[in-house]
């Protein structure tokens, strides 16, 4: 596996990749890789010929209170756990590598950046918009993977690369979680022992949501008072609790489409995120 | 040569060319085609193995006032005008190819857009910006070709294209004049047998200002009132007369570095812009 810092290395390794017929898989990361990450990079080396993992603390998707600076490093591990999962090679850029002037250049998905995370992280998604712009026209993949558990940055994604024609595709894995239930974070880091017993209210909440909407619960805000009660029962200070149209992102007021319920919740000093989608006609679920 | 209306057929006969060694040479425009687009076709042919000309009058670049639904269309006589300067494939989509569904990803290049044509035209490079994004998303050209015509348009989009790492490179050609200096423009056509007389005033005022600048004037303030004082006395009506920093296109005060003097002036019922750069070391003008 090639370890690449250079905008150039990595355009060289793939074209020869690419001259030998290979396609190419692409898995955009910030690092701090876990299980999750993992199971993205095996996707890609099941469906790929040649699979690039990139590794990017992206500035300018952070605010200025955001955790930038003490966003966790450990590009080591990073690069251990991605040779076990068969990457080819890791690109792991400095911040003057992708950002050698000040930007000026933004690509910007209007409504779907708006609500959820985009309303308590204004500008969160333009930069990561931006970013994976610059990325995919580096990386040039077939195939680029992400993960459900960012769930708005996967539709935000999904319709960029539409909307814009981008020759490529997205495609987007499930949530892996801990043997409790508690999603795959790189936040998790952030989590004393025992806000990380703490921490399972979100997929708690989750499920409970999906018990309700099994016996008929269909009302959005009887069902978000629930999933508030559980989250702060447990010491949990929720930012958000959204129940919202799975394509468009669109507030519900009662489930009667394909739906995605999305949570946001301070546990101790880390903000972690979970999600489960409910489809209808059957009713399952994706949690 | 092809003449092709899909995303699938255009990007099938790239696809082709390239397979065969092939560089990709691109020329988008709006139709209406002149000798200033000959030029460019004719450039991208003597530097690459195929090449690409889009005619599309693109409605996100025209604000709601303008003359998107007048805009001349004239495909046959640009089908000919292309065969003859020996391109290979003209993509000319319906809107409806290009925008299947409400577009809600925007690229926007900040401060470069906002002077000049920006400033009386909000939204216009937005426009231009984004459907040149899908554009090369969609031909995936080695190298585009634009017109010094556009100034901030060709300023805006090689920033784009650098800020966001698009693997290709645009180059900007020169002016083509008519025989009395008119810069050539699909909206001459809206000119009267009398306002195209008059239209040869932006042409002559940037000939003042040249000699001015040749005298020792360095003053934006004295050069702008003297063209302004051209445009006037001719029965224009100008929209914006600007010298500003050739790269940045930042306004300046004084004549101090490379320089871009740029006029938008209305003549009847047309809207014109015309230019033209000051080099100073050794001093020198492209008009």
């Amino acid at each position: 596996m090639h370890v690449v810092h250079t905008i150039n290395e990595v355009r060289a390794a793939v074209a020869a990749a690419r001259k030998a017929g290979k396609t190419i898989g692409f898995v955009p990361t910030m690092g701090a890789l876990h299980a999750g990450h993992g199971s993205l990079v095996q996707k890609a080396r099941s469906e790929c010929g040649y699979v690039v993992v990139s590794i990017f603390v992206n500035p300018t998707q952070f605010g200025p209170t955001e955790d930038f600076s003490k966003y966790p490093r450990t590009l080591g591990d990073d690069t251990t756990l991605c040779a076990a999962m068969g990457a080819d090679c890791i690109f792991a850029p400095a911040v003057e590598e992708m950002y050698p002037e000040q930007n000026l250049s933004w690509v910007d998905v209007e409504k779907l950046s708006e609500g959820l995370c985009g309303a308590s992280r204004p500008g969160h998604f333009r930069g990561v918009t931006t970013v994976c712009t610059k990325l995919f026209h580096i990386v040039l993949p077939d195939i680029a993977y992400f993960g459900q558990k960012d769930a708005q940055q996967a539709a935000v994604l999904c319709r960029m690369v539409s909307d814009l024609n981008f020759p490529m595709q997205i495609k987007v894995c499930p949530i892996v979680r801990e043997a409790d239930g508690l999603a795959m974070s790189s936040r998790n880091r952030y989590l004393s022992q025992d806000d990380r017993r703490r921490a399972v209210c979100l997929y708690q909440a989750l499920c409970l949501c999906k018990q309700q909407v099994e016996k008929g619960v269909v009302s959005v805000s009887d069902l978000v008072r629930q999933i508030s009660e559980v989250l702060t029962a447990a010491g949990g200070a929720p930012d958000y609790i959204s129940i919202v149209d799975a394509k468009s992102l669109q507030p519900l007021h009662v489930i009667d489409r394909d739906a995605l319920i999305a949570i946001a919740c301070r546990v101790g000093p880390a903000r972690l995120i979970d999600n489960m989608l409910i489809f209808l006609n059957p009713l399952r679920f994706q949690l």
